[in-house]
């Protein structure tokens, strides 16, 4: 069955590596047939939260939330690839995810960490699990985290290794199961 | 001895009840003879970090920045006063710590948490003693979470209870030793 | 459907309060025609990890630990009770929960967390979230935090409040849907 | 000056590789003139906590209780080496820990982190941070994160590559400082 899982990056520096993890695994979700939009906050330019998109009355809340929410609505699953600030959440990720809270119920989402260095952001990872169970959409188990991504995936989002390309295969399976 | 000790507010809501704790504490602050200038991302109105500020070559960083620079090189100690948002640290929070780096180090941190609930916002201090602790900036044990925020201090910044003041005082004691 | 939950305690103190909590919800998941066995480190008495259960051979582990991997196959679901020592997860709960995973596998999981304090042990919830999902069973979003647990339930297993049984119910809704 | 810096190990498995890493730290507090004593939960076999050492009347505490308090009064400073059990703190170190609170007091604490896999066991020095500094022994900046122990320190206790050295004598010059 088709699914749609919104590909959320949580990156905005202009020289991102975040952005080759994403594009490869929106790849691999279209060749098993899922729809997998890229959620990108240097486009959507969010600012930091005053209002959440619930808090304006129908109809007035600015395009890029209303699209969003459409968007979430019509979801299956959510996936989230997230860089490690200081050991932490980068704000470009919770600053897009805390708009939302309601759109997100009910669904799986997955956690993809990634780092310049060796350990792959897992650090961000554990509470980045506490926020998004706390917004409805326990993350699964399975954790993809991709150390040393300058390396691992190529520009052109081709992975370097075959060892990335098996876990990224059991992640989505897990996923999308 | 005198000492400076910027109070780094989480919020930009416009109706956010976080500005009370900030200014109450800043007022405890120099009452005891202390500098406590608000670091205030609603007016500092920084971007989602694409360059830091030791990204930028000397004299080009934007002027907030160069001035929050000077501050924090000539600090004592930081408060950071923070909501939580989704058990996480709220990305105005972050996006404000995220902008520097080197010149926090070697000053110790402190953290008031606070809730519109019961909880005080303690979950997102949690994470956050890893961020400073990361930062170079590790915090004190003494935590000052203050739950039902809009109640526990008026608006016009004085507490309703003398609890309150007392665990403030004891907080503001560790964190000026 | 009858489901069967095993109610894991996370406390050995033997004046826990803790207990008080687990009973009450063994109750509440009985009376709606579900099997929750107690799971108590008190009676277990399980030694710290040296070896996990899989690392026996077939036939060999002690009998409380073999006990223990025959019910949670056949679980449905798990529910964890937790105190918050130092803010962070009591070792009585996670020496119980680090002797077996496979076992736990794909099955959801649910926390109840509590103190004696104000704080309903939320913080220890937040490190539990990644220990669960980490281990296969993922937990709900729902959270029941009981502060001040020594008067929010009578030594006889009664709710004083009845705030408590509204929060009770949902979050088993929550979980054994 | 000499220091007094207990090395406090978190794993009682009997092929445990932590306790390459705990000698190997101590061999070097000891060349730099510090006392660094081992403080091995193995050797201790502390029950899980009914009773902290401070609930017991003077003069009636188990006997390695008592020696463990007389210790850590006398300490400058606590190097704790640990685990990541399912992305969390081993049972064996947190019950080690949990069993003393006023003893730690205002001394400085720092965490060696370790794994046999490729993430070095960062993912449980994230919540240690919040227990540590909960417990009053707030953690230096700098972590010490060892992936794939069992090659990167021989038994014999000689670092198999002189990044590691490095990298060790940064952390006990931060932590000694």
């Amino acid at each position: 069955m088709p699914l749609t899982v919104p590909v959320i990056l949580g990156s905005v520096r202009s020289d991102r590596i975040g952005i080759r993890a994403a594009r490869y695994l929106i790849a691999q979700l279209e060749a098993r047939g899922h729809e997998a939009p890229l959620v990108d906050p240097a486009e959507l330019k969010l600012p930091l939260p005053d209002r959440m998109y619930k808090e304006y009355p129908p109809g007035t809340a600015p395009d890029e939330l209303e699209r969003l929410a459409i968007l979430y609505r019509r979801s299956d699953a959510f996936l989230v690839v997230t860089a490690e600030y200081n050991h932490g959440v980068p704000p470009a990720l919770s600053n897009t995810l805390d708009h939302f809270l309601e759109e997100y119920y009910w669904r799986p989402s997955a956690i993809c960490c990634y780092s310049a260095g060796a350990f792959g952001g897992v650090r961000a990872a554990m509470p980045l699990r506490a926020m998004l169970a706390e917004m409805g959409m326990p993350s699964i188990p399975a954790l993809l985290p991709i150390p040393r991504l300058q390396n691992a995936i190529t520009e052109a989002g081709t992975p370097s290794e075959p060892r990335l390309e098996a876990s990224a295969g059991r992640f989505l399976d897990e996923l999308t199961w």
